[in-house]
């Protein structure tokens, strides 16, 4: 394998997955209760990583805004809404009504999918249909016979309701593919992949989680955990601009949980049933619209790039006019190439063209005003000579919207996939080539032996540091050992302090990715560490 | 008023409150749907000084957690668990059981209150109440021909359900005080709030908020939204010992929203259903439980302090052996004196020495082995010289628990408390004298008039200076104006581009507190602002 490269292959994911557990980035939640379906805790290091994406982002977006397309920088102000909103908020949004997928319900055992990954979840999550293709060699093996074998005995027990189980006349179609020979085992329907039932029609499920606010479960205290946080940004838009100096064109940035009931979470934690997000909503003038869905298009873009991600690794893929919203004028989505898409690439990042659907539905839900008069535009009517219908006209309007949503959790696993690497030629052969930026812990320091004088060095070195960098000071074990460790985690660099240290007052740098070690004078490795972390871990360009 | 102390009557809570709206700190939340009781949103500012206090907590308990009483460096790591996890979980931990409030609900109007604090709902919360303490002339005119009057007019609207109204022998008490009054117009009840009603017997209502994991709202589907991170921490107790280097005494910190279904929320962001909570969970051998619940109590004391909170509106208050969990050997709460509670205090955060209770409850239900096997103590009890059984006994243990507990967003609270000044004689007679790490702003950046190049060299100071500090740039308004809202949000600094910048390249720093000006040349701004802001912003000594 390519040691130096990231992997795209079904095997890498199971890898990845199993190291991101083996060193605490992620754990499956309430694991000692045998889980729970679709929802994850983040262990030391998971917590630490993601923390650095999430400060990242909010450090391009709220602290180091970018500079606009019209040389001005931009307005940008963060926020953090409830999770739990007043109920109408979903009802404008159109979540209540919308905001459903698919589903299909067995009829005889009751199990629900979602119809429009149907054939996705019978090949991979079906234990009869695992058994037919090990009946069948793979799929190869179709003539009656075999089939009937499987039917009469092993199909009795784990696809029960499979309608071949009843045939007088096995008769299945020559050389049938596998969706020919399914469809003729379930006497032409999709059969359920726990049963082998048949499915009932296709119905929508809504995929908001509700709680009740108020101690009785009534449908007056019904209320929604948020399927995103952007409509938290639409409630405050007026109070936003009614508080603070901004003017549109800004934007109002935010970092937080969501909650969506999906059927079947999935591939880690690129589909979970609660996740973080980070979503900004950018309010414009709607004759500016396309110009700042161009502009967030592109700084989107740097800013995935930003996190190290391998450009081939991403891509955009613009919304076809069938798929877009009714309200939405355009959307693209940056992809990436997940192990489990690849050689094909899956949804990381939404930049949607909004129009004024949500502030004109708020405003419709709510009674509030939210037009916004524009001054500025006014005077530059004015001074370009428009007539006074035009400027009445154009200077009061709902403000358009770009929406940039991305998932800080969906970052996390982009991260974990694009800095695995397998070297077989390494003491650990497995290890995480993070961006300095991004590594949970920056520096490792060790005494090479826990006595002769080093620990104290080392741990009077790792007091002094960790107030610059997040350090983890490790004094036991074999240098290797820890070397190793370190490397499994991504740290991108180790300090040890040695014999050499006690009499001469140097230190030995080792770097992750060459493995080459420095010999840096004991006064000196703040600032060497520095240096080497400064474009990375200080610098605010994208 | 005293304008240099923060102060504390009720008064001064509507002038935080309103403040905080006023300048984008705390919003309602859904105000615009006229709000949902219990949520709140935190606006620009207030989300910026909530991740300064977020950010600090983190690098006190995770990145650079104090030394032990042991004289070692404490081991820490940090967690992000699910607000969602397996329904196991709250059964073990007892909040399925007990974890509720005594409720009583109006037999007349079914409104529901919490039977504890009854009488402070009451007199806050109240119509009727209000209307009969001004007939009364705020409790002092009690005689029965005023009453009556009361009784036959107003209340007859306002309090239909009130015993009194339909008295025929109408014969108060003798200069009854408040409560005694409210107890005979009830026929010696407690009225309902609203209606006047008769209150039914208390009942205890659970307090966690319930969700549907799955898309049917069945019981197998039920899950809790966590009312405190705790018990996400216990539950991965033992990952986190598989997967990291720690070993008991370690302790294991996390920050995250949690949910209660509160029936009064109140006290603005005091008590609401939606707060972020600050958690740590201490692991530790049970001999040393006592010592570290010390430990751990004198340094969070010390963290509160190092808020820049005055010592006098700090205290300690030990839990009474009444006042304990039944598994709980020692509880101390720090406690602040909110405007609200004043001269009296409030809770702020709780030390709780909770035995081997969570751990031993979760062993039982998952099953999963909980138990550690100490080596370094099994080692110090053999030179020690102990007994095989001794040693034996000893060595394997269920750790025993200190869980320091406090909220932040009770944080931010604390701090607008705190911080909040009221000076008649300034030009903006109220500000927030944050100390420097946690205002939400440190920098305010001016060009003195938004013309003759100083917006430039402005906005290239802001460019600069904003990669190390949060900034904010504001070209327009008179000067005082933007001095005085800069006072208001907190700054403690604010740079002006004057006419002597262009001319001899220094600026005007003004300090909030003094509103001192100082004059400081345009290469020097950075390196002044960094050396005051240093002891603040970077050192993490507490």
């Amino acid at each position: 394998m390519n040691p130096s490269s990231s992997l795209s292959t079904p095997q890498t994911m199971e890898a990845i997955v199993s190291l991101a557990k083996r060193r605490g980035f992620v754990y499956q939640a309430s694991e000692i209760y045998g889980g729970i379906r679709g929802f994850w805790d983040y262990g030391p290091l998971g917590v630490l990583l993601k923390n650095n994406i999430r400060d990242w982002w909010w450090r391009c977006m709220v602290e180091c805004p970018p500079v606009g397309p019209d040389g001005k920088i931009v307005d940008m102000v963060g926020l953090d809404s409830a999770i739990i909103q007043h109920p109408k908020t979903w009802e404008a949004s159109g979540h209540t009504a919308t905001f459903a997928d698919p589903m299909r319900k067995c009829e005889k055992c009751g199990h629900i999918l979602r119809a429009d990954h149907y054939w996705d979840i019978l090949t991979t999550q079906s234990k009869w249909f695992d058994e037919l293709i090990k009946a069948t060699d793979n799929g190869s093996k179709t003539d009656p016979d075999t089939l009937i074998r499987w039917v009469k005995n092993k199909a009795r027990k784990s696809a029960p309701n499979l309608a071949a189980n009843t045939f007088s006349n096995f008769a299945p179609p020559p050389n049938p593919d596998l969706h020919q020979l399914i469809r003729y085992l379930a006497d032409q329907q999709d059969p359920c992949i726990l049963c082998g039932g048949r499915l009932g029609d296709p119905e929508q499920f809504n995929l908001m989680m509700i709680s009740y606010a108020g101690l009785q479960q009534t449908s007056e205290n019904l209320v929604y955990l948020r399927p995103e946080t952007a409509q938290g940004i639409f409630l405050n838009y007026k109070n936003i601009l009614d508080t603070t100096r901004v003017k549109v064109p800004f934007g109002v940035a935010q970092v937080g949980k969501s909650f969506r009931n999906e059927v079947t979470p999935r591939n880690f934690i690129f589909r979970s049933r609660e996740f973080e997000q980070m979503e900004m909503e950018f309010f414009c003038p709607p004759d500016e619209a396309l110009k700042w869905y161009e502009f967030w298009k592109h700084q989107r873009m740097q800013w995935w790039l930003s996190l190290g991600i391998a450009p081939s690794n991403l891509r955009f893929r613009d919304h076809e006019p069938n798929e877009l919203s009714h309200y939405s004028k355009a959307t693209v989505d940056i992809e990436y190439k997940y192990p489990f898409t690849a050689p094909d690439f899956g949804e990381l990042e939404g930049i949607a063209h909004r129009g004024d659907f949500d502030l004109t539905q708020h405003q419709k839900y709510s009674g509030a005003k939210l037009e916004y008069f524009d001054q500025d535009l006014q005077l530059r009517l004015k001074e370009q000579g428009a007539s006074q219908d035009e400027i009445r006209q154009k200077s009061r309007y709902v403000p358009n919207v770009i929406e940039p949503a991305s998932g800080l959790t969906r970052a996390v696993l982009v991260l974990l996939c694009e800095a695995y690497r397998y070297d077989e030629s390494r003491p650990s052969k497995e290890y995480f080539a993070f961006k300095p930026r991004f590594a949970p812990v920056k520096v490792g320091i060790f005494p090479l032996v826990n006595k002769d004088g080093m620990p104290e060095i080392a741990e009077k070195l790792y007091l002094n540091l960790r107030k610059r960098l997040t350090c983890e000071y490790d004094p036991k074990q074999s240098i290797g050992k820890r070397y190793a460790r370190m490397d499994e985690i991504g740290t991108p660099f180790c300090v040890t302090i040695d014999g050499e240290t006690t009499s001469h007052q140097t230190v030995t740098v080792r770097h992750r990715d060459t493995q080459a070690q420095d010999k840096v004078h004991l006064s000196q490795v703040e600032a060497y560490l520095l240096e080497r972390l400064n474009d990375e871990s200080t610098s605010s360009s994208i």
